[in-house]
Formats: structure tokens, C-alpha cells, sequence
């Protein structure tokens, strides 16, 4: 039987404090929902002692109904000098109806003289007093030992007299901080055994990252006998980040024989990271362990032979077990063996022999040449593919477009840009501003397109790249324009090349938009509804 | 006596594996100086056998004339049933004239069997004869053990036999790579120690980050007696990257007790990381430890006022070690010293207490919050600085500019810029087509301005490049431009930041004119002049 840990998140509390995130009360809901169907065993819903923006969260949370997480709230031990019952930050905790209390206090005699400037033995009795206070109103309460890995290396009897202070006073989790991020898995396997001798309550681990040590520390307690870890989804959280959970839960599960959520909800780790990083509107590498794009992705041509033989010659576990998958990057290291596995991808009979397979070869050959690149550019790769069969609708085609733009002195640049499309034998024509020329030309673009495709309304472009192929004639020189998009489910990338960086960009908006229609029907307004839509109601 | 661990940098060769990732020749010569003045040990180029680009740099590595680092180039062992004399690749390592070889083959079995499809003694002998002949050429030879550790889980006997025919064929290193990232730290350990008791020659390691664990497994394989780390900068590479360099060196370092590079060399971590990333192209995560522009960025209220009190109580090391600062308040002395030692450079008197440096900081803080970065742009750099002094005599005044852009159907696009300044009293109007909107400003810009200053002519453009700052807005974001110039003697960058990706360029390239017209005199023309460059020939 595989022991059991339990996983407690913190994106909606410690999470909030990475450089970049902000959560509103509606995004931490989404979130929530997300964490609770992904079978995560504690939810930190954030401090309510601290603002009012976590309290409405918790008010709200019991609408969600959550099936597998308990909802817990942050607060410090008391203040030095005053009575737990006097404590506003303890009492919010209570107020705000959880069933977890999560409380940290100092563990390290440094920070106690520093930061709180009280003295060891108010500490303890801060700890024992907030701990029992929380109990005795009936919470689960989970002890967060801070800097608890500093302060044993410093003072290791007192580090341990704070967490027998929690014990005594009733916690039901001890869990040990390395706050500053600082340890390295030798030290915390070390520190973890001694602290299994000495408490009997369970333990927990609450890792950062500043040594980029955040999830290979959180193992070394699990396997010290920790059966709590504290982390955040993609790692998010103050400084470099705290452990990340879409690391640490299948490194349990899949090598070291742990149990933590289910094998289906494990099957929905890469889906639940990216609604994530979507809804902190948060850049999510490529390159993220397990569950980024690139994760299971493969480029060189050695490689991808070996691949295309047995998936298991360059791939450390099936990527389906997190909900990813494999991906062959089509460069110029790669051979054609790349093509080969995309097509059958995409369910095509490819044969290296027939004579559209050879076209299509020469076709690629020759745009990467020019300079395309279709690595970072799967969608395109797959309309050229589909074209190359004749699997390929055009949605739409484009007649013209036009910019204007000009600035006057001090004043900002104006740009607009109109766009002339023949949407399956309908003419549509639209105009729009925007930030610079290819903002125009893609809001230009959609106002042309949205009417007959609604579904564009829930596309966005998350990246947009330049790159200057040619450098020695700069501003004159070739580009290669890549842009991801994504519609919160998916998310995919398309490519221009041109010596042109506005037709590059089109070039890559336009196969963007082309990929998101891929099967989608025009939908034909009404006579009445063309009318409503260009403000002449008939009235 | 710390232990000294060499330092072997494959960015250049596995972290162009990474998704994303293209680097000319170009790049490749700008970071490999880089790395060299970073002081690492081995700088793998490429792999010449496998394509024309590599064995460029290989040739053009020379012109470098680099301090610390021994270039080396990759390769396998020889093809089954051949000769090594005949093997292209083997052959190939040789003609570029490195002194280190570094060549992988297999020690798994079952690669053996599925990959290269040969027999186990087959396999043993084509990794003695490629290492043999490569010595018996004189060179160093790094022998990478591919998927070592998968190889050792499979077949334990086998694998150890691959090495011990490497070092029987005179090896000087043996690395052992964790090919497909899959192995957790504590088995690095096991198997590093068994290895340490089979074989005499120095060991390396070579991790990939499939599990997030990269960075650990490197220090754990230096922990049981590796000498060596394999790895690159930023982690870049297949799938989730190799060893990050950028925190293994630091780990190592400052709090391992082990010896890699200098401490001054460690100082310049952060900038080689950026720089890197610039040159790459790729987006530097904030949060990336050690090195991150948030890895000591304080948010938490508590944790900021704690900070003020102590630095170490929040921070694990002091960021200057690795180049890296703190940012709490928006750093006061935010590039202080860069500017205290710009100025003096111009022979300003730079007085820290005057009004007009207070102004100046205050200025270029707030420049930095919007998005501007100085570090890559030292001519807009001091303009400002000269600005603030009054020493900045403005060759012209922008009054304003104007763009169409126009395509039809299957046409390209068609690109004019009217340009208007005030060249010193005069106004000056000019139209230019262009490859796209900054190069037809940019050819307006110089026909207006050439007349005047002749010294233009030998100006040019050496690199552009744009960077989308905040990923959200994508098109719609706020982008910051970075424009190098060059006059054949010198070369300068400026910066512009904008959403408006034409108004950060036009920015950065009015700056970049500024510049190469400091201390030149606008020339006068005869009327006569004037009549003959308008066309206007007096006949």
C-alpha cells in the first residue's frame, strides 16, 4: 500500500505574493473549483487578518460547494503581550467560518529577537496560546513552523521546543518552513529525521525555490516522513516561487510510490496548470516540468527517429499520465521522420513515397530555408499539412488592408487600419484602431470575422515575437514573427516570415485565426440581426 | 582547500535543443565570449558532424581568442561496423580543430536494441575505438555516457562495462547523463557512488529537468564525487532544459563549500544570465532563482519591514554574490554606481547630493518602472545623463511623421513614411518607402537629415530587437525596443518603450541618430548645394 500525503495548496495565499499575480475574489473562486476537482486536500484561501478582499473570498467559497478540499485561512500566532481572545487576527480566522485554522509562528531565535523583538519564552507561549485558543473553538489546526530550517541550524533545541510547544497545545500538523528558500535536500533529510524523533504530531513541508531546490526539498521531507506538502500551482509565490505542485505530486506518485489524488485527477494536472496560469494571467513556459507544451517535445533528429521506434528511448514516464502529450518539433536538425509522426498525428495517410508527401517536403525545405521556423509553430505546420491533402477550408480570404499611422510632435501615435475579407463569398470590410499596427490589423480583423464566428470572442494571443533573422540589415532585414494563441483550453503557435515585420505579423495572425476555425461553421445572421449589428434597428 | 568542480557549458549545442531557441553564428560568437569571461571550464560549440552551422563556428572560434575556457565540439562514437577512420562524424571533430572532443554513446541495453539496433559487444567496441582514435589524435576526450543512470536501473553490469571500455580507451572524463531527466536525486547518489568504486577517471554529470530536478540531481552527483557539471545557462535545452548553470555555480559555490570560478567572475552571474536571454531571445522568467530580477523582490508586507531591520532575515544570500540586488522600495540606488561611474566617464561632475543627480535618479526610476532597461542600451543611457546636465545640444527636433501601409490580394505590402523635422531653425520634409514601417522611417529620417550631416552615411542599424513586457496585452502590450548601431569603429544601443511598437522603435532610433551626431556640426549648404541635391540643376 502506498502511504498517503497529503497535498495543501497555497496559490491563492502564498501564490498572491510572486512579482506579477493578482487574484480577484472571482479569479480565486475559478480557482478554487479547479484545485477542489484536481483533488487537492487543503485549500489556503488567504489571511484574513490582513484584507478584506480574503474575507470576501471566504464568505463566498460555501457557494462552491467543494467536494474533496477543506478551506483553510492564514493568520500569524498572536501578538506579543495579549490574549489569544483579543487578537484580531486570530479571531478573523475564526470569523470567517473555516474548518483549518493555518497559523505560522517563529521558530528561529534570531527572528524572534529581530522581527517580533519579544523574548523565547513569549514566543512559546504565543505559539501554545494560539494553538489552543484555535482548538478549543473546534478548528483542525495546522502549525506553519517559519524559517523552521534556518533556526534549527541556528538554535536547533529552541526550533525544536517551538513545534513541542504546538504539539503540546494540541496542532494537528506540524509543518516545517523553509522560508527563505535557502536549504539544500541533504540538510532538510537530515533536519526532518531528527524532528520525526521528536514530535509525534504529523509532518508537513512548506518549500521555496530561491535554490531552485523547491520540489527535490519537498521529496527529501516526504521521504524523511513528511505526509504533508505545501506548495503552489506552477510554482507560483514570492521571490523565486514556492514548490511546485505540478512537480512535486507526480514526482510522488509516478517514481516514488506515494499516493496523493487519483490517477484520472492526475490525468488533468497539465489542463488545471494551464487554466492557472491563464487566470493570474501568467506566462506558462514552455519548458515547465510535466506539464508545459514543450514538456514532452522533441526536436533533434537522432532523437526523434529513436521516438518514432519506442516512446520510452527519450520520454521518462508516458505523458498522458499528467494530461500532456508528445509533440515533435519539425526543424532543420530533424529529419523527415519528424513529418512522418506529425501527419499521423493528424490521422493522415502519409506516405513518404506518394507524390504530395514529396511536394510538401520540398515546400518545407524550402521555407525554412527562407527562414520559417515550424518548431515553435505547430498550428501553421498543420494548415500546411492539411493543404498539402486538401483537408484544408479557408474560412475566409483576404482582399486588402490598409494602415494609416502618424504622430505630431508631442502628442502619441495614431494608428488605424481597415481590413477588406471575403468571408465565404460575403464581402466584409471593418476598420479599427490600436496600439501599434498589427493591434489594429487583429482588432481590425475580428470585427470583420466575429459576427460569423463567435467563437473568436474567447481567442487571445498570449505571445507575440520578433525575431530579426538577418541582422546585419536590421530594420531592412528579414523577421520571423511567432504568435501563440489560446482559448483557455488550448493553446497554439503560428509563424511569418517576410522581410516585411506587418506582413509577417499578418501572415501569423491570419494562421491563427484560420487554425481557431478549423472546423467551425460560418454562422449566417439574419437579415434583421446584419441590421441590429451595424446599428440600423428597425424601428 | 575547497574542491574544484569543473565547469562544461553546453549552451551552445544541447540548449539549442530547446523549443524556441535558433542561434546564428553570430550569437553563438557573442556567448561564447560571454561564458568565457563568466569562467567556465569547456564551452561545447556544436555538433559539426551534424550540420554546416556548427563547423562555422568552429572556424571563427579562434578570432575569440578566449582566456579560460577549452572549446570543444560533440559528436558520437562511430557508426556500427566501421572503421573510425571512416566515420564523417568522428572525422569531422577533427578538421574543426578543437583540442577536447566530447562524444556520447550507449549505455542502456535496450538502447543498444531499439536505437542503434546493434549487439552489447558491438556497442562496447564502437565506444573504445571512437575514444581511442580520438587520443591517438592527441586530443581530450570527454566520454558521455547517454541515459547512464536508465542504462544502470536496466542493466547494471552492462552499463558499468561501457565506461570502464571508455576508460580503458583512455577517456579522460566520463559523464554520466540522465538523458531523460527522469531519475530522482537519491538515486544519483547510489549510482554516482557505484560508479566511484568501478572506475578511476573523473566523473561528470549531465542532468535535463524533466522532474524539476535537475539542478538537484547536479549537486547530488558533485556530493558522491562528480568533478564535473554539465549544463547551460537559463537550464535552456530539450524538453524542460538541462542543468541550470545559473544555479547550479551558486549552489555549488556559496553553499557547498566547492571552488568553480571566481568570486568576481560570480558577481557577473546575473548580467551573463540576461545577457544570454537578450541574445537568445527568450524571456528571462522574473522568478528564476538566484538570477531573476524578483529573486529578491520583496512584496510581503511583513517580510519588508523585517528586511529593512535585517537582510538576512528574508534573504538567503546577499544578491550582490551573483550580481543580483535586492528591490524592496523602488531601489534607491537603483544603477547609483553605473551612473556615478557613466558620468565621471563623460567628465560630468557627478555629485551625489546635487539637485539635479536626484532628479536624474528620480527620472530613470520611473523610466525603469514603465519598462525601460539600461543595461543593454548605454547610449540612450547617456543621453540622459547629458540631458540632465545640459549637455545635450539636439542636432534636430522631431515635428511629426506619418505611415501608410497598404496591401492588396497576393501583392506585398507596400510601406511609406513621411518624415518632418526642424534640423537647427530649418524644417526639413522627406518621404522614404521601406521594408516595413521602421525601416521607411528610418530611410526618411536619414534622407532628411544626410544633407546636413554627412557622417550618417556610414551609420547603420546592427541589430533590432523587440520585447513584449507585459505578455497579457500580447499585440496590445507594451513592447521595449532595442536598436544597435554601429560606424564600423563603434557600436551603441538605445531603447524605446511603448505599446505602440512604431513609437518604441522611432524612440530608440531617434535616439540612436542623437547619438552618432554628438559633437558634429550640422553643415551648411550653398544654395547652390541645396538647388543641385533637390534635382533643381542650374542650367
Amino acid at each position: 500500500m502506498a502511504t498517503n500525503v497529503k497535498i495543501f495548496d497555497t496559490t491563492l495565499r502564498d501564490g498572491t505574493q510572486g512579482e506579477g499575480i493578482s487574484l480577484s475574489v472571482e479569479d480565486k473562486m475559478k480557482i478554487a473549483r479547479k484545485l477542489d476537482s484536481l483533488g487537492v486536500h487543503y485549500i489556503e484561501g488567504g489571511w484574513p487578518g490582513s484584507n478584506n478582499k480574503d474575507i470576501e473570498f471566504f464568505t463566498r467559497v460555501s457557494e462552491l460547494q467543494l467536494k474533496n478540499a477543506k478551506v483553510t485561512a492564514f493568520g500569524s500566532t498572536r501578538r506579543k503581550d495579549t490574549l489569544p481572545e483579543n487578537d484580531m487576527n486570530l479571531n478573523r480566522i475564526l470569523e470567517v467560518g473555516v474548518p483549518v485554522a493555518t497559523i505560522f509562528g517563529k521558530s528561529w531565535d534570531f527572528h524572534v529577537f529581530q522581527a517580533i523583538q519579544t523574548t523565547l519564552e513569549e514566543n512559546l507561549a504565543m505559539i501554545y496560546d494560539s494553538v489552543r485558543y484555535l482548538k478549543s473553538k473546534g478548528l483542525e489546526v495546522i502549525y506553519d513552523a517559519e524559517h523552521f530550517f534556518d533556526g534549527f541550524k541556528n538554535n536547533r533545541d529552541y526550533a525544536l521546543q517551538t513545534i513541542k510547544k504546538a504539539e503540546e497545545a494540541g496542532a494537528d500538523w506540524i509543518v516545517l518552513c523553509d522560508t527563505n528558500g535557502g536549504s539544500l535536500p541533504h540538510e532538510i533529510t537530515e533536519i526532518v529525521t531528527v524532528v520525526k524523533q521528536t514530535v509525534a504530531a504529523p509532518i508537513g513541508i512548506h518549500a521555496h525555490n530561491d535554490c531552485e531546490l523547491g520540489v527535490a526539498n519537498s521529496l527529501a521531507a516526504v521521504a524523511a516522513g513528511a505526509t504533508q506538502v505545501q506548495g503552489t500551482i506552477n510554482g507560483y509565490g514570492e521571490r523565486c516561487g514556492n514548490g511546485n505542485l505540478c512537480s512535486i505530486i507526480p514526482n510522488l506518485q509516478l517514481k516514488m510510490n506515494y499516493s496523493c489524488i487519483s490517477a484520472e485527477q492526475l490525468q488533468s494536472l497539465a489542463s488545471v496548470a494551464r487554466y492557472v496560469s491563464e487566470i493570474a494571467n501568467m506566462h506558462m513556459p514552455m519548458n515547465q516540468p510535466y506539464v508545459g507544451s514543450a514538456a514532452f517535445a522533441h526536436k533533434g533528429g537522432i532523437h526523434v527517429s529513436a521516438i518514432l521506434r519506442n516512446s520510452s528511448t527519450y520520454e521518462h514516464i508516458t505523458p498522458e499520465l499528467v494530461g500532456n502529450k508528445q509533440r515533435v518539433l519539425v526543424s532543420e536538425l530533424a529529419g523527415q521522420s519528424n513529418l512522418v509522426f506529425k501527419a499521423q498525428e493528424l490521422g493522415l495517410d502519409f506516405d513518404n513515397d506518394n507524390q504530395q508527401t514529396k511536394q510538401l517536403i520540398e515546400q518545407i525545405k524550402e521555407m525554412e530555408h527562407q527562414g520559417y521556423q515550424f518548431e515553435g509553430a505547430d498550428a501553421s505546420l498543420e494548415l500546411l499539412i492539411r493543404n498539402a491533402y486538401g483537408k484544408l477550408e479557408e474560412a475566409f480570404k483576404v482582399e486588402s488592408f490598409k494602415i494609416l499611422m502618424f504622430k505630431n510632435e508631442n502628442q502619441p501615435v495614431v494608428t488605424e487600419a481597415i481590413v477588406k475579407l471575403n468571408v465565404q463569398g460575403e464581402t466584409v470590410y471593418n476598420a479599427a484602431e490600436g496600439n501599434g499596427p498589427v493591434n489594429a490589423l487583429d482588432n481590425a480583423l475580428r470585427k470583420c470575422l466575429q459576427q460569423h464566428y463567435p467563437a473568436l470572442q474567447n481567442i487571445h494571443l498570449s505571445d507575440y515575437k520578433v525575431r530579426v533573422l538577418d541582422e546585419k540589415d536590421t530594420t531592412a532585414a528579414k523577421v520571423r514573427v511567432l504568435i501563440e494563441s489560446t482559448d483557455f483550453n488550448n493553446s497554439w503557435s503560428t509563424v511569418g516570415v517576410s522581410d516585411n515585420v506587418i506582413e509577417a505579423s499578418w501572415d501569423a495572425l491570419i494562421d491563427s485565426i484560420r487554425y481557431a476555425l478549423l472546423g467551425k461553421p460560418k454562422v449566417e445572421l439574419h437579415v434583421e440581426e446584419q441590421r441590429e449589428r451595424l446599428g440600423l434597428v428597425n424601428h
